[in-house]
């Protein structure tokens, strides 16, 4: 077996195993950021094939396939799914040293049972159609999936227009993990392509059914959906952000930008940013209203390559870590809405490490005694969700806030198999714990540090969002 | 008695341990640049609490306790000592992996003693009544913690606009540690609030006795007071800078602008930065005159949050990590001196350790080999001053400059009790270079990594700083 | 003897031993970028002093010379060979923890077997003249050592007007190490001095022997010395850039800043930034009709010192890092190439550590499965050629990308004594690797590891350049 599947993984002192096993491998998942498809877990999916349920929509994957040589048809193209899935075999042993070489083994471990062989070409088939025999019995619905894995809450993401029918069902199925919606209007404020936004507001009038003559009007639209979604058990927003915006505007201004999106004009870059700063203002006062979470994800360039945008959309694996300048304009955000008292509980996350410090530093000017935690650093998100930048994520927080408030990890994962990132990211954890008390960093102090654990994988994510579980 | 207040508290080898005791626990405390006030000092004070001399002043804490969701009224406001002392020990086990955590120890451990217990809820009223019986008496007044603490020397920092009675005080008085005071003239060039700018001048007139007419008066005045600083044995200068300024200007620009300061006009952003500019050379000039050391503390970002500041002040908590690029204007600052031959022994320091490489590679382009070490990488400052931002600096310090040559540690604090900071930094530095030497990738030749160590503890600062200590 | 001089160095796991000592040692050299003398190698130089052969040029020791206080006379200046060693020597203990301390080691076990005493006052005269001795024999001739450090090709580096002749030499000499040339056209776009580039133009007109009457005819005779290039064995090319250059512009528009330019009159900065977006995308076209690779060098601020650009001249220890943006312009200038599918191959390197990431997750963005490992993140470079820069391009590589496809080590260096840097980099790789095997994150699979590790130091680099060398 190899050490790399084995029970003790990742844990490098006898102080690590006791904080995992006894600690960490407890808790329950409490996943409040994921980009599963809700419908899927509507109809309680069967999947087929490994391809199906692993390689699809997985950008991580075929980035790493394309590196190692592999031809487009395989990736996003239309090969067969033993075709693809033997082309994966092929790449995962050119991936030592990558992310995806741990995840690849943790996931066929858990759910799959999986631990005595590694992926690669001579061991491709076989465990190919012992996944797809596992995912074809009920064991493996998707529901079955996350009750295996220990999952008591997921929140997947949804745009405003989202009509939350399978959220609904869900809910209306009396399904015992608690599957709650995320609210992502970036849509609402891509004022940067007024051709597409004003299509979005276009069919946000219908939704809302609000007719949305001027700014006042959609920002009374927008609020409609936000009640819905409140309604519908949404706790929490999410934005995509090159940055955070907070130029200077009057509201007189936003109101004639907004009536030149509607007339179908081009914005300058100028109008752009100060409909961007005030949508992002508005939009935060939604969610401080009632109570929510905002996130910002901050720092991503995305569709970078022409030819395959054209060829096969976004979200396809060619965005990448952009470099803007982050520390004032967030700042000045932040404090626009603290300044009113309206600050949210809000959860920073960084594309691009170098801006690990600043986004550490942040959280703590806007801490003010009320909540604790009330500002959060969050995890190691997308390129970061590595080793390297989890520990890197971990010790930046400890360093410049208080790590034993850390909301902890979550998936951001399009599949219903990427859950064992949780395991990956207690080990860690727990290593990294563990090394500081066998040096005489940390107290030998196990209650205290268990303790800690397990706020960090669990108690302090269900105590800080507003959605029940227990 | 936990490890982490222990002897050989972060020594994990023999080297390290032998490089620590034998050579730099005995090397006298050089802190060249700190905040304490220079009044304290002169009136030999005696703090009644530990709330006094430990809380009062400490934004670090302060940040920490918000953080753990403690009100205001224990951190700035007016809760009694006890009762913000108890606040602050039910943050400490909060604190595991934040440097407060493992300062907090140190400092109990030196000058106090305490070495069995860790700071918390059921420990504190212990603590709290030992240290405050302690430091009633005469052998805790401050004078008495400095020279338990084996300090040398000391520089606190003080504006061109302070009287400098404390340290004439503390000179007539034949105090034989000595104090001197570091020049801070950063509201001499703050254009960017013409009505405070004034207002600061307005005095300076005064305390300088100088009519000022124009830029050239300005100049005078501010150079009277830079003498009557040297002769009060001031010989460093100290800088608070987003980034250092390098705009193109002309005598006359300068000259009109200044102008339209004593106006009380507001400027626009060119001409704040053309100033300021200016003002760089001019106070440069100065220092190199007089052969003094200038500082240059690059890349914070103050006063973030309007509310507390509107509450509190400044120095409350709410500055943070800014991301302003950095090379290419402090380039340009520094060789506009260097052209002149007149650029002072300086040292750098960064705020956002992403500008770490870009200080260390900097200081190498100004060693023109006529003082060893001229130009300095300093210290991790502030959020930096931890474990792994030490390490950070001490790493690309040795990688682009010369580690041998390093000036060493300093505790920039506002509190007597932070001493154990350059024992903290002597374990760290210890300890990476014992490190080194295990595995084989320094010699073992002891005598000469003594020598380095106890340079980078005392020598490097004793020979590089023009001030007599010995 | 020193550990540090031992079969061992930087080794400190078994498999980290056997990964070295069993496949990185036996693999040959393949040195694809340097900066040596074409000459030296056409003239097979036999040098007399260590003197001439390892400190001349070398801006690296003298930066370090000028930080410990040596004078300008040893290191730029008309001091003797010997004193100048002597200064070398004086200065290499204080180079502790710097990459001088074991480039320096390195460099004297091979080529020259000294391996029991380290360089110091004590041991320089021995030291210098053992080697000077061995210098002075015919085995130590430029090109036998390139033949006793195992060399199989060097590509040095050349300006487009370099007439190529060493090059012809060393091939009809009939030399068995390969030595190429890569075409350096970075004085072709250099259009911030009008002066200059135009003196430039007026030599390639000559050399071209094409008349350059506007800007086609300029690019009609930078493609008669790139066909030149070619035909003399050049396969890819180099760019030293502060950031990538991508602003928009039109054919007209640099047919008329090509004639501005011609006229001798300075161009504003946003039409230099046009003539630089305009060239980097021709001359990345040239490359790729030839299937060349070409090289980003991205991030260097360079001649900050004036004094010593005056007294000394470029390259002299008097470059630094820069920190300008480079994500969005790189990943513009990329994309333009790939939209009309002619991008080249393409190698990223980063001065400012900060970027790693940038470029690592860069990189993934233009792999389109056609070629494996088409788009390349280079081994830390310059500032970042240490043990810590290149443990994290590696690490960071391996979590963003696929390391087992990375072409590895170069030296860039313009002494050829540097060629124990492979050794150091194959050291330090297999030491990563080692220690991933030792605590489980890697399986202990020594076929895999033996062979990714052959991959990278030899056979990736030999597979990915268009040029014969077996």
């Amino acid at each position: 077996m190899p050490e790399l599947m084995s029970e003790d993984f990742l844990l490098q002192s006898e102080t690590a195993r006791i904080l995992y096993h006894d600690h960490a491998a407890r808790m329950p998942i409490y996943d409040y950021h994921c980009h599963v498809p809700a419908s899927q877990i509507a109809e309680d999916r069967q999947f087929e094939t490994m391809t199906q349920i692993w390689l699809a929509g997985d950008h991580y994957k075929w980035r790493a396939m394309r590196t190692n040589g592999v031809s487009e048809q395989y990736c996003t193209g239309d090969a067969g799914d033993w075709e693809k899935f033997a082309k994966w075999a092929e790449t995962v042993p050119a991936c030592l040293r990558n992310p995806l070489y741990h995840w690849t083994h943790l996931e066929l471990k858990s759910p799959f049972g999986i631990t005595g062989k590694l992926l690669n070409p001579d061991t491709a088939r076989d465990i190919y159609e012992t996944c797809n025999a596992l995912l074809r019995t009920p064991d493996f619905s998707v529901r079955n999936i996350m009750r295996k894995m220990n999952v008591r809450l997921v929140c997947t993401t949804e745009d405003p227009l989202d009509t939350l029918e399978h959220h609904q069902k869900i809910r209306s199925d009396g399904f015992e993990i608690r599957v709650h919606t995320a609210w992502r209007p970036d849509k609402a404020m891509a004022a940067e392509n007024t051709l597409a936004l004003n299509a979005w507001i276009d069919k946000l009038q219908e939704v809302a059914d609000v007719y949305i003559a001027d700014y006042r009007a959609y920002l009374t639209a927008l609020r409609t959906r936000h009640d819905e979604f409140h309604a519908n058990g949404c706790r929490l927003s999410d934005h995509g952000l090159d940055m955070a915006y907070a130029a200077d505007y009057t509201a007189k201004e936003i109101k004639a930008i907004f009536d030149k999106i509607r007339s179908g004009k081009p914005l300058d870059d100028s109008k752009v940013l100060k409909f961007k700063s005030a949508m992002m203002v508005e939009l935060a006062l939604m969610d401080h209203d009632r109570g929510w979470v905002q996130q910002l994800h901050l720092g991503a360039l995305r569709n970078n390559n022409t030819r395959m945008f054209k060829a096969a959309g976004p979200d396809t694996g060619f965005d990448t870590i952009g470099d803007c300048p982050q520390a004032a304009a967030l700042s000045r955000f932040l404090d626009r809405l603290d300044t009113q008292d309206k600050l949210p509980k809000t959860i920073l996350y960084n594309l691009n490490p170098r801006d690990n410090a600043v986004m550490a530093a942040m959280i703590g000017n806007f801490q003010t005694g009320a909540v604790p935690g009330k500002m959060q650093y969050g995890s190691g998100w997308w390129f970061l969700d590595q080793k390297d930048g989890m520990i890197d994520q971990l010790k930046v927080l400890s360093s410049m806030g208080l790590l034993s408030r850390f909301v902890g990890m979550l998936t951001d994962s399009r599949s219903f198999l990427s859950y064992p990132r949780h395991e990956y990211f207690r080990r860690i954890l727990c290593n990294l714990l563990g090394r500081d008390v066998e040096k005489g960093e940390l107290p030998r102090d196990m209650k205290l540090l268990g303790q800690m654990v397990e706020d960090i994988c669990y108690n302090n994510a269900r105590n800080y969002f507003p959605m029940d579980c227990d």
